[in-house]
């Protein structure tokens, strides 16, 4: 069975390998979409997202990583998946993916299966790494060693702007 | 009693239709009123808005369908309503909920009544057929025919931005 | 893979037979646990429950229904499963079973996968359809039709005992 | 219009007292159903908890308060009822509200509404005040005088089982 | 300053033992209160809750552990403390914690604190501690070594009652 | 003890007031850190920001008003904390806050504590309070005198943008 992940990671977070992973073990292949939403004020360019993406996954032959332009939806029969992974940390994260879920469901009659964060880093979202790293922060125990490994090497560091948390 | 049904109607949903229904069966007048927020990427003008909202409920001759340029709650006023009805569909939704009708409720007094989604369209927000439309998907199942007839044929489409769902 | 849906099925709704027919269709095979909890004031008896939740699944040549005298966690082990399948309908639901999750993972490194109810019938729960019974109603249209007939016929009713919705 | 509010009322609490008086202002009719649930450990017998029920709102004519034998449903087809109207706290109540109401309409299309607690009792809950009594504290301040003036010169206090809140 | 730790602690786990270092750390003096409430069906007696509570906790001199028969509020007065320290692990345990605090704010002006918990623990709950212990699972990754140790050898073991999770 | 409350408090609200107040009597002292968030749309300048804070919290000699122009977490450092203090008004806050919380401790084995908002303000948030404030509503009974004061009198109000509430 082909399973898909879909997001934005930005960046690809242990959170979201944890996620791969533990989908590859449940469906066996798995397609994970880099999606692209020009309303969002990325911290990573598209190309840096897809990259890193598929530098932390590289070790799994099942895995495959693509851009994914358009809905998620779309993307699944694109290639020929019937099957959602999402991640959910808390009740409020499941109150959206619910919403989500049933969305395609009635859109495509895709299954979309919900994996609860595991404890050790299910605090962990892009939203707040990228929050960290803007900040100045070593970000490097919340993402992969590929992704780490860039951003302190980062060229061009995206100028200073800060969010309390 | 006249009840006031506000929001932004980007675009009006078969989950607003029975919303406003709901509530004329509830309270016999309703005046929806369609807001704006300056800060808000809309899908549609503010004039296409209000048109879709009124063309959905033009059946409905209890529902008035009014232009809200300010606070929900100095419409109602205006309006002679003390009764403000919000559909709501999970626990985050609720939560969001109860705040604005303890301020309306300390600004001047107004009571809020939440009318728990009905299942088979709960999961329905302006904002996922948003994502949907702007993904080029079909949104006519989420929205009643007056909407579905009017984007279909809509002249300048919104150009493709999309959001991985 | 096997997965495994355990649970009390007092008793079995549409809403469990949704959920293993989902699992059946991700996973391959399934066993459902029927389990025992002294302390619960059960509607129908341990035999009730696993011939009814047996009778309702009767034509998926796939799934097994057995009984389940202790730990989901050593239920799986005995039946060689690494799956556990949960349905979730709320925030709140999560909540609960995202700690049994982990729980479950600590112990024997379990899986959980969560699918969010259909919207048709996520407000269909056991506890509901109890409630419903024991109040005199028809709960045909919550229940399969094996346990519909079942609960027509059965022939010493519980003695009505009510619980105010 | 007659909407229905339903509960144990044990005891009734000024937070009760509130949503009651809510609902005539919104409905005009209100009937109030006193339920029975064998399973509970209740605090207040039956006819108390009617006639503390009846003495808290004996100022409000468009009241009725009775005794509710079996189902919420059935007690509102009983009073030519089709709104039933419910007080939540917070998104977890609203979670279990919303499958209450999604069952009611789906068994005789019943419509529920729910109020938001007002903020300045919205804590307090029958469990609470039950605990709190037993624990031997002053209620006064979370009842209306009615209940608080009974339950201080009740003959036979309920011997003192307590709870750590 | 004291602030005060009540609970059931059937049994005293690590999330408990966390919940109180914590709470020394932040408040100086603790006082654990092991309450009493004849509703339960408890897995230990109330002694051998205050003594493996007391055990667990003996390395800490500003830490006393005792009898909590009443109120939280009662006890907190009797012990000169203004501050409850509380745990929670999700939204939903928090929709609960927060009426507790209201009404030990209203009842006495007391303060509550409320800690997050730890990721690495805050699935572990006694409820879900004491379904495994009497499911016959190996508690000790869950609980205190005093406490681990004791159950272990305990004399007159529970009689296996068997919860589904 | 040094405790630290962050935020934008844009505009600092009588929630915030309370909060603030509360960690001084639970903490001694308390440095409050005013945010700055490229992204966000702000109502009110740093500056006003900053002293408007100020201004409210100026009867309190043991709380220090400061600039925080990067992570919560630096600033922690910086002035000598390990506490955090949070408000939460809702489970669905809570949810939030944990996250941000565990992620403060993996970064600096920082020490979040959570009051739960008082009744009678918890509905309020800056959100409404800007909200409210640019739909030209009077906030005076959502801040402090010295903010009410403040925007009254302002001399160059923000262009009216109105948000449906």
């Amino acid at each position: 069975m082909t399973a898909v992940v879909g997001g934005s990671f930005d960046p690809f977070t242990i959170g979201h390998d944890d996620l791969v992973r533990r989908a590859v073990r449940l469906f066996g292949q798995v397609v994970v979409g880099v999606g692209i939403n020009s309303a969002k004020d990325y911290l990573l360019t598209l190309d840096e997202r897809v990259n890193l993406t598929r530098a932390s996954l590289a070790d799994l032959p099942s895995v495959r990583v693509e851009l994914m332009p358009g809905l998620l939806a779309d993307f699944c029969r694109q290639h020929g998946a019937r099957t959602i992974v999402k991640g959910a940390r808390s009740g409020s994260d499941f109150d959206v993916e619910v919403a989500l879920a049933q969305m395609n469901a009635s859109y495509d009659d895709l299954e979309t299966v919900i994996l609860p964060s595991r404890p050790a880093w299910g605090f962990i979202s892009s939203t707040l790494v990228r929050q960290a790293a803007r900040g100045g922060a070593d970000i490097s125990q919340y993402v992969p060693p590929a992704v780490a490994n860039y951003w302190r090497q980062r060229p061009n560091p995206q100028p200073s702007s800060t969010v309390e948390q």
